[in-house]
């Protein structure tokens, strides 16, 4: 089986190293999708990432993140602004499918869940001419309840969605299933947003039984609860055929040499992954 | 203020000890409105539980709990029928306001949520007619998704109260601040569970910032980032006037004498639980 669907997202490899060395331990596993975090790339300075994709023919399937948007004043909102937009150059300078927005929670002290939903309209509002101007698609990407104050207010697929249509071009969302395996309203709104063109992108993990941190124990593929095949067949039938992007944010697999993460991921990939695909019972 | 709209449940005040101790002790701070929980009770004996519910002139405002449904095998679920029928029996002879149905996840080993949720179903139109006939009602709480796989596959309010439609007479929801505070569509569904005369209790904490344990971290009223008083004002603007019951699972609460906990909370229920109150910002 190729491959060039299977992306991996730098925090699932973190261990591996700069944004050079995780580059090179993917291509020793045959993998040619990426998907940065900006700390990887601006540590590597933006030309030489941007050079390593380009030299590479390697296809980005995200940057990760923008978004953060709400603040306890002005001022921090306005530099929040300015960090998206930065963020969106660099979506930009790597040829990114899209920017991955992680929308921010709470201000600090703050009980208004509702006003800091209306901050990350306004933010996203704000950025999209530019990241139109700059053609960087921003996906919005629903997180799981338990962030819902201290990461992102935006929990739903649906109302992710509701945004969007309210946003308008140049916006979809990066569906991870860690963050919306649970959801009620699942399969009818994969439907929607893929009818609309607005699945973006599509990150995979597992989530295990127990889950004893929600932060840094997501499982691997096949190791947790979540019928992966089943899923990846609901999100091609809404017509979205992109890469899958391993997004593993694990103390356990942090701690294994890389070589063995990776080698893992394309086993399971293949295993597990596909449309069809039956793992066997979950531990 | 009356305290007559304040109930304890008994998973608040552990410590206290028997189902008799923890009366005492509610007693003691002019608290008259309980919900036990079915280890205290079976530990007193039903008929000893109910006569000092009744000597007290107590209101028991939920029974803790039903539910836990799927199962493996048809012997499992059978089982879970059989026990959900013995605390509806215990329900009626307290006289409680609701059973509280915390309905279960997926059974072990499996990946099949929606066949979790057929299962809840099912189980709940099995054991509908008894509660009628007892004239006990079902409260069916959705929980947090993080409890998706392990303790409720009920996750959203408008889930449950789709579920309650279908079910009809005698079932209503139980809706808890903690698990549905984040809920994007929280106002539009309390409204209609109003409405419809299916709110059957309001439990209330806080979620703290940052919450380190999904399980036992839940916090004082006043101490996280819920508005509650506007979730008061909400439920009452939607027709629920019945307690507000106190369920606080802590490893930091259990740990402090049980009098400074009541004492705690009944100072916290007049100041920040009250439509209107506006507590200081979250630390």
């Amino acid at each position: 089986m190729s491959l060039e669907n299977l992306s991996i997202n730098f925090a699932t490899v973190r261990q591996a190293g700069t944004f050079a060395e995780i580059v090179d331990a993917c291509l020793r596993h045959g993998i040619t999708a990426i998907s940065p975090w900006r700390e990887h790339v601006n540590a590597a300075g933006i030309e030489e990432a941007a050079r390593i994709v380009a030299a590479n023919g390697l296809r980005v399937t995200g940057h990760c993140r923008g978004g953060f948007f709400p603040a306890s004043d002005e001022a921090g909102r306005r530099a929040a602004i300015d960090d998206n937009r930065r963020a969106i150059d660099e979506a930009a300078a790597l040829g990114a499918s899209c920017l991955v927005m992680v929308v921010g929670g709470l201000p600090n002290g703050s009980r208004d869940l509702p006003g800091a939903r209306q901050m990350v309209e306004d933010g996203l509002a704000e950025i999209l001419p530019y990241a139109r101007q700059r053609n960087v698609k921003l996906a919005l990407e629903p997180l799981h309840p338990f962030y819902a104050a201290e990461r992102a207010c935006l929990n739903m697929l649906g109302q992710s969605l509701d945004l969007c249509d309210r946003l308008g071009e140049g916006t979809g969302v990066a569906i991870d299933v860690y963050h919306v395996w649970w959801d009620p309203d699942l399969e009818k709104q994969v439907a929607r947003a893929g009818r609309n063109g607005q699945i973006l992108a599509h990150h995979i993990c597992d989530w295990l039984v127990p889950t004893t941190d929600p932060l840094n124990d997501r499982g691997m593929m096949g190791d947790g609860i979540v019928d992966l095949g089943r899923f990846r067949a609901m999100i091609e039938q809404a017509g979205f055929a992109g890469p899958q992007e391993v997004e593993i944010f694990s103390h356990r697999w942090q701690a294994r040499p890389v070589d063995e993460v990776l080698a893992t991921i394309v086993e399971r990939y293949r295993t597990v992954c596909q449309p069809g695909a039956v793992a066997a019972a979950a531990a």
